[in-house]
């Protein structure tokens, strides 16, 4: 193995520098979910080609139908050096409610957490620009130290993350053989906590729905027409109230088709790791367990799937009121899958569950954002177990591994349309509000996860 | 009986003039829910008491906590003439969405009607400018002939109609001296079809909440908290959807006490007016009565309660999707009364109702909007009877007694507070799109409501 030692040093002293090229993505606000932002992404996009290229690598910038894609190669220390493929997105959340932030989202910082740990602010600290960075500083460190990689890296950035990655299964397919690596780096999870890094090996999978139903013609006084006009939101929340049965599981039939219980002794490994319903919930003001009734918030969120509403808007909202009926509501709903869940035939069942409560006067339409199946990644490949122990060298507790309740799709389409297994590692931190105001990633996060890289990426290059 | 012929001519040769004031009044962004328009309201009620003044009034505007009233007076021709008083109210709904406006909401003017008849399109065009100008203008003919008004006037123009009638009560309460008359006009009420008068004999009362539910602290990530944390518009929309059963009843415990089964006759003479549910509900695209099962549109209208969904907010609802378990989930909920419905018993009971249904770890706030209970007035008082003859003399068909879905809390309130029954006749049409964008009023019903004010002072001034 190889002397690692003078990487970390060199990633310890460039740390400033690191947080200030941080910061100069952070300022760029490439909301993708918003059109009004699309230039945005396109110099997020650019300013990271730009960087990789002043570290040696091949990189360019790749269009597509919606954000452009980053692509950048660079050979390892020798020939024979294990290929890796990294992925991260450059993209971010929206940022309303915008009142709730107690900073500027864009103007980032580092500044004094509520438990006294110095954290990076801003959208997409944690979620996932701090989290790429780690990776591209890795590199750095590396190159500045020893003028070389030890693996050959490919590195995949999209801009689509936050929206369903509607380019990116056709990007892979038209670039399969460019992409293809031994296997891929995925930057864009948790640890377990601030003291125990995290390999995540179950992701959830996800259905995006936007439902939109419609009355009358127009908004209607609800003095003349109450009680004898069809009401729109009242359609939707029975179709959406229905969605659930009093235990909390979901109603739409065939939903459960695919999902199996989890094994008892992955079950067990999973109490071992301490966690409780109270201090889960208890972070975010909340105590009991909300879905199906008789699980541990664990399973819940890493083994069970959900039927969530995202959002839903009808009618009158502002100040004061408004006695109409609307003529239209619309809801956005969202499925979490897990085990050989069919993303297709979900959104199927729900179209026609919700199509079912229409009376036949009104009409409703909807509108797809994305679909992707569960993952479940090998628990005992080499990689993990060199990435395990680069990990439990770096932090103060052994490397963990466990489920995800989110998605990150591109690890489907890396197992089927490329042959890959991935690797998810991230420093993330249950408290990094990542999707809300206030977002932050832990200076620790980023400082470690910078070193963490520069530890996996010489124990993959190491001896096979 | 005097000569009223001349005073009719006068209105005639008028028209254009008072289609010009009545197009300076609809320009007045007068919205009184939106605290942003806060000064237009009173710039309208400032219009009012100068146009009153120059027809000889002795008018002033009177500050409230809200928005302001305007208050005037005038003799009649006769010592022994009777007291009327006249309201209306200058204030509008709120315009949005302003992108189906065909044209400026705030720009009035003539234009051709779907059926071919010429309209008065804006936002208040219909509810109430409109209607409360007919009135003024046939002061106006009336004085311009006579020199002089068939009853003695008192008129009452307030600000706050659609936003609750906050200030009216006390209003009404600390003058109760200066605008109790022998009973009073109301003009903010509809034609029952364009050819035939209607007075309107019941009114269905108002009850308004706004209710905001509360689950996490934040907004959420729906993949690491999805399953496991609260949904509070999960929570909410499971809280209005169980307000009804499946028959269309409202199941909120003691709803229908002082609900009572309307008398055959009633509905026999409602019957003569060949209403159709196709008909009417046809008129806004729909065609099957929506509320409780076995009751025709008219019934389910004007003598039937109902709980509608007035608006509903929660989480993401721009562009794209956004995974988030929202913080908070918000509803505007109103009722509608009838018979002897308690209208604070409604409200204490709803907001029992939705208390039940929300889990130990999350909470509700509720904001109260306006109450009012539905009125019933007398069907044969001898201020009716002149009344129907002065309006069948004026228009197509004979004048017709009928219910009213909407609810005008002043009609209770001149009946508690100053003794006094109220005269409900006004000239909208179904079509008339009121709270609604495209609002309009048939030039038809403005000339001849002005014509029909007229022929009425003159039948009430004239021998009891």
């Amino acid at each position: 193995m190889s002397d690692v030692a003078p990487v970390l040093d060199r990633a310890d002293a460039n740390l400033e520098g690191s947080l200030e090229r941080l910061f100069d993505l952070l300022r760029v606000k490439s909301i993708s979910t918003d059109p009004a932002y699309k230039s945005q992404c396109r110099e997020a996009a650019e300013w990271l080609v730009g960087e990789l290229k002043s570290l040696g690598f091949e990189a360019s910038l790749r269009d597509t139908e919606g954000h452009p894609m980053v692509v950048a190669h660079h050979d390892g220390a020798s020939p024979d050096a294990p290929h890796a493929l990294f992925y991260g997105h450059y993209d971010v959340q929206p940022v309303d409610p915008i009142s709730l932030w107690e900073a500027d989202p864009f103007d980032p910082a580092v500044r004094q957490g509520a438990d006294g740990a110095k954290v990076i602010t801003g959208r997409g600290s944690a979620d996932d620009k701090g989290q790429l960075m780690t990776f591209v500083e890795a590199c750095r460190a590396y190159k500045e130290t020893k003028g070389s990689l030890p693996c050959r890296i490919t590195i995949l950035f999209e801009g689509e993350e936050e929206s369903g990655s509607p380019s990116l299964q056709p990007f892979l397919k038209a670039n399969a053989e460019e992409l293809k690596a031994d296997f891929a780096l995925v930057c864009d999870t948790s640890m377990w906590d601030a003291q125990t890094p995290a390999i995540s090996a179950g992701l959830r999978g996800l259905v995006g729905e936007q439902v939109t139903v419609t009355a009358a013609d127009r908004d209607l006084h609800s003095g003349y027409f109450g009680g004898a006009a069809a009401n729109p939101i009242q359609i939707l929340v029975k179709a959406l109230a229905d969605m659930h049965d009093e235990s909390g599981r979901v109603t739409i039939p065939g939903f459960y088709e695919g999902v199996e219980e989890t094994p008892e002794n992955v079950k067990s490994s999973w109490k071992t790791l301490g966690q409780t319903d109270e201090a889960f919930l208890g972070e975010v003001g909340l105590s009991t367990p909300a879905g199906e009734k008789g699980r541990s918030v664990l399973e819940l969120t890493w083994a069970r799937p959900t039927a969530e509403i995202n959002g839903i808007s009808g009618g009158y909202t502002g100040d004061g009121f408004k006695t109409v009926i609307a003529s239209q509501a619309m809801a956005k709903v969202s499925f979490r899958l897990v085990g050989k869940q069919d993303p297709e035939a979900i959104r199927a069942n729900f179209r026609a569950f919700v199509k079912e409560r229409i009376p036949a006067d009104c009409s409703v339409e909807f509108h797809r954002h994305g679909g992707s199946p569960a993952i479940q990644l090998p628990y005992d490949s080499p990689v993990l177990t060199k990435a395990k122990t680069a990990l439990s060298d770096e932090w103060p507790k052994p490397a963990v591994t466990i489920g995800m309740g989110g998605s990150i799709p591109i690890v489907g389409d890396f197992q089927s349309k490329l042959g890959m297994d991935s690797l998810l590692v991230g420093f993330g931190l249950s408290d990094d509000r990542i999707h809300s105001p206030n977002e932050k990633y832990n200076l620790t996060s980023f400082h470690k996860g910078i070193r963490s890289w520069i530890r996996i990426l010489d124990a993959l290059g190491g001896p096979r």
